[in-house]
C-alpha cells in the first residue's frame, strides 16, 4: 500500500459501505466528499450541536445518506454501523477555550459519546475499521521538538484531556476487543469547509475570516510561537491510508508537517493571498495564556513510514485554496 | 512537616472542616475515621452505589455528619463543600473487570461525577485543598521496575482510562483554576472496611474472606506475578500529609511499599495467619487475562522525600490486623 498515490488509495474505497461520524463538520465532510468522489457508499452520522462546525453547505453537490444523532445514540446509530466496513470517527468537540468554560459539555461528546459508540461498534459490528481524529493538543506544552509519539502526554485543558481518554479507549477495544481501531494525532489543519465563525475556533479560519472582511488580525503577544499545519486534503489522505494498512490497526500515528511558521507568518501570508486586512498586536487574554503551549510542530516519521503518506500542499498554495473556497461560499461560514 | 510523626501530622487536622468524598468506602471511611480521632470536623460524601464499597457499618463508634449524594450533586455537595478546608477525594468505582462490562457506568462514575465535582470547588471554594486518589493501575503493563511517576501512562482498561482522566482534570484545575490539588497513585491497598463480597474485587480481600470462610482461594495461572501491598493505616498517613504539604500541590506521587510478594505467597500467608482456607489453581479466565498486567510494584521515593511519609506496616502485621478485624465483624460485609 505504502506505494500507491492517494488517488489509488481512494479507489480502494469503490463500492464500500463507510460511516463518517462528524460527517457534517470540517474534516468529517472532506472525508465523506473524497469518500463518494472514490465512488464509496457514505453515511453521515452528525448531531449538528451548535458551534461543533456541522453545516449542511459542507456536502453540497455530493449525496451522502446523512443521519442527524449523537453518535452514541443505539437507535439511531445501530443499524448503518452495522452494515459499516471502514469508520471514520471525526465527530467532537474542538474548541480549546469553550472545553474550560463547559468542561461536562466536552467530556460528554468527547469522552462518553465515543465510549458509547465503541460499544455500539463492539455489539453489532466488531468487523469494522475504526479511524480516529485524535490531536497533537494531547501532548500539551513541547518538551522537546519535533514532537513525536513518544513524547509524554501532558495536556493543557479539559479537550485534550477528553480527546486523549477517546483515544485510549480505541486502544483499549483493539488490544482487548480486537476491534481494528487506529488514532491519528492530528496537527493544526485549515482548508475549505471550516467553521469560521467565534472566536474560540483556530488561529487559521479566524485569519481567513478578518482577511476577507478586511478586519485586523489579533496576533496575541510576540506573534513567534510556531506551528505545523495541515491543508485538509493530506488529512484526509492519511485517514484513508491509515483505514485499509492493516499495519496501523492498534497503532496512534502523528499526521504533521516538517514545514513550520510562526503564527505572525501565517496572519501575514493570508493577509497578503487575500489582499485584505490586517495585523494587531494585542496582551494574551488571562484565559488563553494559561492554556497556551508556546511552539509546537510534530514529527510524521511515522505515518510517513507505515502508511506511505506524506503531505503534499504548500501552506502557500493551501491557503490560496482555502482563500478562494471562502471567497465563493463565504455566505455559507459567516 | 517532613520531620512530623504519623501522630504530629493527624494533630494538624484538628478543629480544621474536613470533607471526605466516598467517606463510606474502604480508604474513604479509614480517612474519616482518623481525621475524626485527630479531632477534625468530618462531613462525608457518599453516594452508596451497590457494588462501589460503601458500608455504613465501616463508621461504626464515631459520628461524623454524612451525605448521601454523589459527588457531583450540586445541590447536596454545595454547601458541606464550601465549608470545607480540606477535601479528600476518594470517590470511585474500583473493579476493572466491571470496567470492561459497564463502560459507560464506569466513567459516568471516575471522571464525569469527579470533573463536576471539582467545578463545584472551583464555584464555591477555590480555596480548599483537594487530595485525590489514582491508582497505579494508570500505568498498565510495566515497561520496567519498580515504577515510578516518570513510567508511561498505559491503562489496560476503562477504569484506568477514567481514573487517569480524573487525576488529569486534577492537575489542570490546579495549573489553569490555582485550586490546591494532588493526586497520589495508590498501590494495592488492603486492611479493615473493604468490601469482601464479589469476586471483581482485588485479590486481597479475595483471599481473606476465602481464607475465613473456609473456601480455596482461586490462583490464576502460576500465580508468580508480584503486587507492593500497602496496610490501609499508611495510605491514610500518606493523604494526610499530602493535604498539608503545599510543596506536594500540583504533583502526582506514588504511594507503594518496597516490599513486594508474589500473588501465591499471599495467598499461603493469608490461609496460615488465618488458620483456614486452602489455595488452587485455575486457568486465566479470558476476560481477566486480556486486562492482566504481569508483576508490578512502584517506586515512592517522591512521596518519601516531598512528605515524609513512609510505609510502617509490614504484609505480615497488617495481614493480622485485617484478618482479627474481619473475624469480629464479618456479617458487616458479607
Amino acid at each position: 500500500m505504502t506505494g500507491l498515490t492517494d488517488a489509488e488509495v481512494r479507489e480502494l474505497f469503490r463500492g464500500t459501505r463507510c460511516l463518517v461520524t462528524g460527517g457534517l463538520g470540517f474534516i468529517g465532510s472532506n472525508v465523506a466528499l473524497a469518500l463518494c468522489e472514490g465512488g464509496a457508499d457514505v453515511t453521515i452520522v452528525d448531531a449538528l450541536v451548535p458551534r461543533h462546525g456541522g453545516n449542511v453547505n459542507n456536502i453540497a453537490g455530493a449525496s451522502p445518506h446523512f443521519i442527524v444523532a449523537d453518535m452514541g445514540d443505539s437507535a439511531a446509530v445501530t443499524e448503518p454501523l452495522s452494515r459499516a466496513q471502514y469508520v471514520f470517527n471525526v465527530a467532537g468537540q474542538v474548541s480549546h477555550v469553550d472545553s474550560m468554560q463547559d468542561p461536562l459539555a466536552d467530556l460528554e461528546v468527547n469522552g462518553r459519546s465515543q465510549l458509547a459508540f465503541l460499544e455500539l461498534v463492539r455489539r453489532t459490528n466488531p468487523e469494522a475499521v475504526v479511524v480516529y481524529t485524535s490531536t497533537r493538543q494531547v501532548y500539551g506544552r513541547p518538551r522537546y521538538l519535533p514532537v513525536d509519539e513518544t513524547h509524554p502526554v501532558d495536556p493543557v485543558d479539559v479537550n485534550g484531556v477528553a480527546k486523549y481518554a477517546a483515544e485510549q479507549f480505541h486502544r483499549i477495544y483493539h488490544d482487548v476487543h480486537r476491534i481494528r481501531t487506529v488514532s491519528l494525532r492530528i496537527t493544526n489543519v485549515y482548508g475549505p469547509r471550516q467553521r469560521l465563525t467565534g472566536d474560540h475556533q483556530g488561529f487559521i479560519p479566524v485569519c481567513v475570516r478578518c482577511a476577507l472582511e478586511g478586519h485586523p488580525i489579533r496576533i496575541y503577544g510576540d506573534g513567534d510561537h510556531e506551528r505545523d499545519c495541515l491543508y485538509v486534503s493530506d488529512v484526509v489522505a492519511g485517514l484513508l491510508r491509515a483505514a485499509v494498512c492493516e499495519e496501523s490497526h492498534g497503532e496512534v500515528l502523528n499526521l504533521g508537517n516538517d514545514e513550520h511558521f510562526q503564527l505572525q507568518e501565517i496572519a501575514d501570508l493570508t493577509v497578503r493571498l487575500a489582499g485584505g486586512g490586517s495585523m494587531e498586536r494585542v496582551p494574551w487574554p488571562r484565559e488563553r495564556e494559561r492554556i497556551a503551549i508556546g511552539s509546537c510542530w510534530t514529527d510524521s516519521s511515522k505515518a510517513k513510514e507505515m502508511l506511505g503518506w506524506q503531505p503534499t500542499v504548500t501552506l502557500e498554495d493551501g491557503m490560496r485554496e482555502t482563500l478562494a473556497y471562502y471567497r465563493e461560499h463565504l455566505r455559507w461560514y459567516v
